[in-house]
């Protein structure tokens, strides 16, 4: 299968690295990160790059599309520029899944893939997605037909092993999850508003707010 | 704090990329992607990039080492070659905490940085590990005095919140957690050798067996 991933400055790299070391493990998927120009991709943290190896006229077509997230108000760049909304509803008409990691499903709402559904996005941008008419829900990976969302930044590893089951059987996944050794043993249980401590939820969330309302630099 | 995170052709990059997105989130680390030349990185997969941005001699200290790890035989190299190894021994001694993921203990170890101590590797390594001197855990994350080695590939995240609670205290762990939305739900419990089928584990250990027999390519 092929798998196409989209790359833009002010990503989050785990977004896209994640699903695509799950995909790569399986020995079946051909991964492309794509980009509107081909070269370094400027990471949210601005401390360090991805590589795009095929630039948006290069990759015509994709099983899977792959939309990452980033730190607000980094999607609005892409969310605005009709390149890229063009390039994911061209690929969108050739894939088997559509699908996002984060608040990437902003991105496909954007170019109206997600209009009057229920999808998900990280839990500190329900506000925007519900805004663009999309129905936000806090499910960890929401199947729609053919279009998937994930939760925030690491779920996107949850999302390509259950992708990976879908397509390739249970065996496969279970593969997959043995050899990156995939037994998450995170020191706290903080990993989702509904579990992390209130006054953490509260000013993780107004400071991603307060993000959402600036201008993008990226 | 500064984070140096050595990347070497034929890595894996979630490795890499696990740890780097938990730091960078904390917004008080500088991370720095480090190889013996800067440029770009090819994966194991055959299929992209990560990009080094500060050649060996551009980086003489770290707070924080970490070393990733590869499919195997690719560890093979970067063991070997006296440049890489040297860089990791003169960084070693100025840091806080030198660590690894996966695999990348056994370059640890080639550089004489486990010797005689308990540590662990991704499942399928243990025997080369242990060819070297190092004593194999299953722990998913082993602290020896200021050694911290992880187990296989994701468990590079869990690694990464530990040190990040100890060095900034809970609220920032549980916080980088809560943002990375780190809530793990994979759509199996096949994630180790002792909850993964058998005939899985027989199967992909024998694979590991036959490729770290294997000549390096990378």
């Amino acid at each position: 299968m092929k798998v196409a991933i989209l790359l833009y400055d002010g990503m989050t790299a785990l977004d896209a690295i994640g699903p695509y070391d799950v995909f790569a493990t399986t020995l079946k998927c051909e991964v492309q990160f794509v980009a509107k120009k081909k070269g370094l991709i400027k990471l949210d943290s601005n401390m360090g790059y991805l590589h795009a190896d095929y630039s948006f006229s290069e990759v015509v077509s994709a099983d899977i599309l792959l939309v990452p997230g980033c730190i607000p108000p980094n999607y609005k760049t892409p969310m605005k520029d009709e390149d890229t909304l063009n390039w994911i509803r061209q690929i969108h008409e050739t894939t088997k899944w559509t699908t996002s990691v984060c608040n990437g499903s902003l991105i496909l709402s954007a170019a109206g893939l997600l209009h009057g559904v229920t999808a998900t996005t990280h839990w500190g941008s329900f506000g925007v997605l519900q805004s663009l008419g999309t129905t936000p829900t806090h499910e960890r990976v929401v199947r729609q037909g053919k279009m998937i969302t994930a939760a925030g930044v690491s779920s996107g590893i949850d999302m390509a092993l259950q992708l990976v089951a879908w397509e390739f059987g249970e065996d496969a996944s279970k593969g997959v999850q043995l050899i990156l050794e995939y037994d998450p043993q995170p020191p706290f249980d903080s990993g989702s508003p509904k579990k992390a401590p209130a006054a953490l939820v509260e000013q993780i969330g107004g400071m991603i707010q307060e993000l959402a309302k600036q201008e993008p630099r990226n």
